[in-house]
């Protein structure tokens, strides 16, 4: 370990910038690093299972791509992207009812990268940025660093309200970030009409529109909406839109996309260009030789299935053991359950209890960009096994009715 | 392609950040786009030579990470990077004089994401920021997102110049920017009593140093010189070390570190966890694999006999078909020759005489912070086969000639 010398001025040896001053490791971080032992049952993580992860198939994609292009795998390769991975993009969201080239698609190296791109060419200090409430706390750490004024949109159990986004709150805003589908942490979906009212509200205003997209093909539950791109076709409205490899395929592999217009993707691919010259070729073209043939078709469903199977787990435990005054959220799809507790109740503080008792959630309130519901939480059921489900909401469920008890003791 | 709507408002959908708006498209990449035709003699690019590509060594490592441990190599991992590869890392460092462990590296996506952060965590607007003169134009790029105020460092042929680093130029500065080994543009390499003396400098300004050194294994001539982190600890000067695995393996895996205090490691993992998590985790331990066992004592040299081969066939050409006032650079490693023609000369306007002539290079004025001198001009020798370089360099030589008669026909 390096040491400072044993004569070492006063002064600091560096000066951090004022975004760098600003910056905190995630709350969720922090938590993670306390659950890592194998008695905690934690459904504090963000984590696809690895039963999902399709390895034998990754393996023979990266064999047959160093075995027969090599060398201009292994080579620096252009910013935007591998052109036939670009297109393959482009296609799979025609399908879905966006009308896309290759040119309007930037590989990214995960999706969080594209989040902290977005941010470099849109956000100025104090530039205004709509989220929802709660947000992906990733977008928000990432946002922050350029140093926006948040606004919330007021939502509901269905998600934001449209209706809320009046000149007071949307005019002059550089975007409105969303995450329509199962989102992260709410595990709740935007309704069709409202994605509607959304777009109508994004064109009426000029505020373009970040959908953030990483769940959308982990539906087990209901009827597919479309996605914003697909309707933004017709309502004048600017979607940008993020995509992942990471819930369908692995995230180690790191590798995500930005599907814009192409004047913005030019753009977008210069601060790429200075941020890390480009994604991994050999990645891309590896992902790109699994894709092609229509892979995913045939490996979603098992994922889906694994993942509704934990998620019922979950909703059976929490119906049994929470008591009168808990609610929480039932997705159709993705990673995460929201659970509200009595008005009053502090999830931070019924964390501890919850880790002396070996179990961990996330509290709800960092996943608000202003002052949060504090009385929230996040639960992850992907990567817990079943007996270890029921036993961990059981241990919730007590220690929820527990501080139940004593907060209407203290209020008599 | 996404069209506008038919009625678009006349209001863009979207506003630019201040730093995306002068955001341009870096030089070298506009002249590459053009001298991609087979015809084309390029000593533009700035590519390794993929005859140093170790294709089967890195095949078998992915195979052998994926078939032991796959299911971990495609999980999200830590954001400051693979245990064993930040050992090694630091472990190699420490053989060459610098006291390091695991704890003070930083695994980045390339080394251009080293600087990329470097400039997120030590630049505000208008912060000074010292660079050589000429510099690394990707740094100038990174750097430039973070809105510093640049001031060169004067140099002459043997590099940056210790002693014009005084109150006046170094005072406040949030760090100096150097690539001491074979630098690109220029392929010269700092000596050690210049080394030392920056170090002082730099102990003496409070400013820390930032070391890339990409090419420092490549040298093929001459003994090699202490690099500066091994030489700061003594000294009580701040080193930042940007280390590369894109040389001396394969720039298409997109892999580098940062090597700095503890401290600071810490504070560019927040700001790397908001930027994109981590670095992907497959390639981290394919690369640890395949280096762990002393790979690359074996493979450097094969590397380094290539690029002196060519580097020798262009200065045996440049001293053939040079015209007298034309002068260059002769490196002891690293993949560039920098060019100076007599003054008055300008490289930009002579790249389009050259293009015509099928002969491309990289003009010398982007590669300053500040106004530079037009009369230089950077070639790379590694990916031309021997006839061609011998070819476009007679070609080159002819032009200068031509020019220069034509400029002192016009000063007669």
């Amino acid at each position: 370990m390096r040491t400072p010398p044993p004569f070492a001025p006063v002064q600091a040896p560096w000066q951090l910038s004022e975004r760098a001053s600003a910056l905190t490791s995630s709350a969720i971080r922090e938590i993670l690093k306390v659950t890592e032992r194998p008695e905690m049952i934690s459904f504090a993580g963000g984590l696809p299972s690895p039963e999902g992860f399709p390895v034998e198939v990754i393996q023979r994609a990266f064999a047959e791509v160093l075995a027969t292009r090599g060398k201009s795998a292994l080579q620096y390769g252009p910013t935007e992207g591998y052109g036939p991975l670009r297109e393959w993009v482009a296609h799979r969201l025609t399908k879905a009812g966006a009308k896309l080239s290759g040119q309007d698609v930037l590989i990214v190296s995960g999706s969080q990268q594209g989040l902290d791109l977005l941010g470099k060419v849109l956000i100025d200090p104090k530039s205004k940025v709509l989220v929802e409430t709660p947000s992906y706390l990733g977008a928000l750490q990432s946002f922050s660093l350029y140093q926006p004024t948040f606004r919330s949109v007021p939502s509901d159990e269905q998600g934001l309200l449209p209706e809320a986004l009046d000149a007071e709150l949307a005019g002059g805003a550089r975007f409105l970030y969303a995450l329509p589908n199962f989102q992260n942490p709410s595990g709740r979906t935007l309704p069709l009409e409202r994605r509607r009212a959304l777009l109508d509200a994004a064109a009426r205003h000029h505020f373009p529109v970040i959908e953030d997209d990483p769940y959308g093909e982990l539906r087990y539950r209901g009827s597919p909406v479309p996605g914003l791109l697909a309707l933004s076709e017709d309502s004048g409205a600017t979607v940008i839109h993020l995509g992942s490899f990471s819930k369908v395929l692995a995230p180690g592999l790191r590798l995500g996309y930005i599907v814009a217009p192409h004047a913005l993707v030019a753009k977008l691919a210069q601060a790429k260009q200075a941020t890390d010259l480009h994604t991994a070729t050999l990645t891309q073209m590896a992902v790109y030789e699994i894709v092609k043939g229509g892979f995913l078709e045939t490996h979603l469903p098992g994922i889906c299935a694994l993942y509704q199977h934990q998620c019922s787990v979950m909703l059976e435990a929490l119906a049994e053991h929470c008591p009168a005054g808990v609610s929480w959220s039932r997705p159709d799809g993705g990673m995460f359950i929201w659970v509200t507790l009595p008005a009053g109740l502090d999830s931070s503080a019924l964390l501890e209890e919850a880790l002396r008792e070996e179990v961990a959630f996330v509290p709800g309130a960092p996943f608000y960009a202003e002052a949060g519901a504090r009385n929230t939480l996040r639960l992850s059921f992907v990567t817990v096994p079943e007996a270890r489900i029921r036993e961990g909401i059981a241990r919730l469920g007590a220690l929820f009715a527990r501080r139940i008890r004593q907060e209407s003791a203290h209020a008599a």
